[in-house]
């Protein structure tokens, strides 16, 4: 039997219903005109994707020396096996979280992988919400 | 108890072993100036990253039309419950396969998510390649 699978385009919502579902994700950013990418915890806040990150970390720092820099922000679920599963993508400006009492607020949500003293909070505006989910195939 | 981990950087030659020992990443490149990233499966050979994706897919049109492109290419293996796993990130230039060839074998190696026709092969070469894996602190 030839196996066959369904790809479908997620609609906005369900892109974010999906992200908030589970708990890591990538950021994707542009470091010295070189594309660069980190594996980071988040959760979603206001409608908005809000990570915890290494200050020394090159998306911090491109994000903090610049007024608004765009990120794209990745979560996917697939199941390798089966080649079925979902992924999705925000793409939007990022800011770093300044204010005291929702950083600290953000930083007991978000349990970072390693202690570490460094650590600031950034900001996710979901722009554009995109993704799509792979699925057998139901006909026949 | 308080559980701390240790994060531990990857040796070029222990992030490649890694990224051979998992059949799927993210390609990670630049689209109109802004962040992009779209999960895919890979395979290595001859040192360098070989990635299958749809013709018409951003990644491909971009590499398609340039001389030279340059893409991240992230593959992980992180259980989010303790928190531990690895990541690795290579970055290089990326080229479009077109010896007919070289394209059939890696299209036989490299199954698609979904049946599609608009299939071309991308060959990434890891110019740097970087990664950490964090385990649980095994001291006292």
């Amino acid at each position: 039997m030839h196996d066959r699978r369904m790809l479908e385009e997620l609609p906005r919502q369900e892109a974010l219903r999906l992200l908030a579902s589970v708990p890591m994700g990538r950021v994707v950013f542009t470091q010295r005109a070189l594309p660069a990418i980190r594996p980071v915890n988040h959760i979603l806040d206001g409608g908005e994707v809000v990570i915890r990150t290494n200050l020394s970390s090159s998306v911090a720092t491109t994000v903090g020396h610049q007024p608004e820099a765009v990120v794209a922000y990745e979560a996917d679920d697939i199941d390798t096996d089966s080649r079925t599963g979902w992924s999705v993508v925000i793409t939007g400006v990022a800011r770093l979280v300044r204010d005291p009492l929702d950083r600290a607020r953000y930083e007991s949500l978000l349990r970072p992988w390693v202690e570490n003293r460094g650590d600031c909070v950034l900001r996710i505006r979901p722009d554009i919400a995109t993704g799509f989910r792979v699925t057998p195939y139901q006909g026949n």
